[in-house]
């Protein structure tokens, strides 16, 4: 591993521009005509078990299968609820929503429901002719769940999880593109950010100049929070930046994302803010090695055609960190799915499944090392990964190498 | 009913500053002096139903019994849950938020809980020594129910809903001074843009303007994502701001709030891009005056000791648009309480309960009249209601006037 100094900071040409109107048109109808074969694969499933109907709560789901979008934290009440027949969708929209949702979702039958969910369940399940309906029993309330039953005694309620979830983590071409996309606006952002960190400012400043640039640079919104978290609190998975100044000599950890047309991007860049110490160095080379591991790892993997489960694909970064003897200091996972949610299939992990990783998908590998009350380091890329084309692609192009700042 | 156009544009010296140190610091205080009588409120629930203690889920509400405090967004996995026993209170919090949960709820004894709440189930309740547990069965969803009761069959779920809502809606002063300093954050932040809204800049652009001064304006965060909807637009009570360029003779609502220490203030005002139309100032002054009718209502209620309900409360805005022949204009309540949520207790509405408010309290008061396709205006304030002293207070100080921006 021969881990250099970037000659020059990166700078945002370095990176493909924000999305065009040309791009958001191709992804819409890319979704049009992907959601009836996304339908037929959930009826597949519906008529493996001699289910009726789907009641689906998550919006991200509904957006996967309906094209209705709501914003992170727009509750909706019941809106943003839908039922998947044999021969048409309902969508739950109440008068706050019909515009959106007829605009949005023009193939669903749309239905007013607005806290009268129970009184309308019997009507709602009868009209598609359901008696025996499957429901996201890990999202449903135990309260919801009991009203239901009790409204139509006659309806089966199915519990079922992860359905949507198994499916949606293999990724189509027009979805791959736009988390692409969101990894692009993220790069750039941070590439226009980098002459603005100075040791007088703050986290909190930074972090938001961050986001400014995620959201003017081409993102619908962010993906999560920007963290930014310097010196001891970077060894903090999930602090969040505060009004410290950064100290000059301390890494400065960002970890943050962009959504392009609902599609997210995650990434962590670990800075320096001068001089980096030699223990940081160590840390920096160590953790660095253990995700280039990973990606070639899994990329010998796809081009000598052998499966890797995200079991496996875990075990690539962590070992390069516990041959080190620093594998304490790595407790969370290598990486997890990401696309129309920040976290989703598939799992890379020490628990995580020993079944192959789906294909085609996309997901992090974000090995970190944290010395808690003194520094920690983390460096996370997205890959679009695709066994059957023999391919392992970072979509994260921002360079990994050493950055120092502030200079 | 007089309204006149302001004579000058409100400027942010118009209102209170941020929130100090000193007031941060206070209110600290009186949230860790506070904790105490809330748990025993709590406590008591538990005495009168004979249930040995609590499982919580709800953020607001670990906040409101624990300090411990997650973010929007954040979602924690278990980390955010927490046990109520007799005599102690467990707090789950996985290792990424040990640090967190140590430095704000030094009371609590923290459990480290992450994916495996089933598993560890029997012995944290064990640990409090409790046979019957309250769960919050409108925020615990079946699947998560059926394996809590699978795992331990000896303990009893009790399901209960509403409790520490009900709790919540009677506010403290400390409570109501930092929904106060969120109000005044979001009157500043709106008389910090009113100079830079011209009719050539697009609604996105200027929810970002409005969005930034609220953050750099002394909030913690936003209380929710800005509205800031033109012409037609604002007809959508649920509408998002989009790149198009707001139009000469438009009317422009915001519908924005600040966090101030987790609470959160909400307003809206509906002003006017040039020379309003006859068509807008006559909605705008029927939603003027219904505004006022409520609060004056109110007030002369308090002042005479007379109980008020929700939907006496919404009745007294509805009335007034009713006669003027628009009712069917305005279809959504009145009013929401508000605190460590958006929308909470009390609920003025149509189908709000008959029983007297709770007080002290804080809630929106907020009619609007939305014509499709053409226009829309809301007007919303928070008012602190405190019928023991015989007093209606508007928290939102922006005026009310009609405000005409762009020239």
């Amino acid at each position: 591993m021969n881990l250099r100094q970037a000659d020059r900071l990166p700078v945002p040409a370095d990176f493909a521009g924000p999305p065009t109107d040309a791009d958001r048109a191709r992804w819409e109808e890319a979704d049009r005509t992907a959601r009836p074969r996304r339908l037929a694969r959930l009826r597949e499933r519906l008529d493996r078990d001699g289910i009726d109907a789907y009641y689906g709560v998550r919006h991200e789901h509904m957006r996967y299968l309906t094209g209705f979008a709501l914003r992170d934290g727009e509750d909706g009440a019941a809106s943003g609820q839908f039922i998947v027949g044999r021969d048409e969708v309902v969508l739950f929209a109440d008068s706050r929503y019909t515009i959106q949702a007829r605009r949005q979702a023009p193939e669903t039958r749309l239905e007013n429901v607005y806290g009268d969910l129970a009184e309308r369940w019997p009507e709602l399940v009868g009209s598609v002719g359901a008696r025996r309906v499957a429901v996201e029993s890990a999202f449903v309330s135990r309260a919801t769940w009991e009203r239901l039953a009790a409204a139509a005694p006659d309806v089966e309620l199915v519990p079922i999880e992860g359905w949507l979830e198994e499916d949606r983590a293999v990724k189509e071409p027009a979805e791959l593109e736009r988390v692409s996309a969101a990894c692009a606006v993220a790069d750039r952002a941070l590439a226009t950010v980098l002459p603005a960190i100075r040791p007088d400012r703050t986290e909190r400043a930074v972090a938001m100049d961050l986001e400014w640039a995620i959201r003017t640079g081409g993102a619908d919104a962010l993906a999560f929070d920007v963290a930014c978290l310097s010196g001891p609190e970077a060894a903090l998975p999930h602090g969040s930046p505060d009004d410290r100044p950064i100290q000059a000599g301390a890494v400065l950890l960002f970890d943050f994302g962009a959504q392009v047309e609902g599609y997210r991007s995650d990434m962590t860049r670990t800075l320096f803010m001068g001089e980096p110490t030699a223990r940081d160095l160590a840390i920096y080379e160590l953790v660095a090695r253990a995700q280039s591991a990973a990606i070639a790892g899994l990329t010998d993997a796809v081009r000598d055609g052998r499966e890797v489960s995200g079991r496996a694909a875990d075990a690539m970064a962590r070992d390069v960190i516990e041959r080190a003897g620093q594998g304490e200091r790595f407790g969370h996972g290598t990486g997890h799915g990401i696309g129309l949610a920040v976290h989703e299939q598939p799992n890379l992990g020490k628990r995580a499944p020993e079944t192959p990783l789906p294909s085609p998908t996309v997901f992090s590998v974000e090995p970190g090392v944290y010395l808690e009350g003194e520094t920690g380091v983390r460096i996370e890329d997205l890959v679009a990964f695709d066994a059957g084309a023999g391919r392992v692609e970072r979509l994260t192009l921002f360079p990994r190498e050493i950055v120092v700042v502030g200079q």
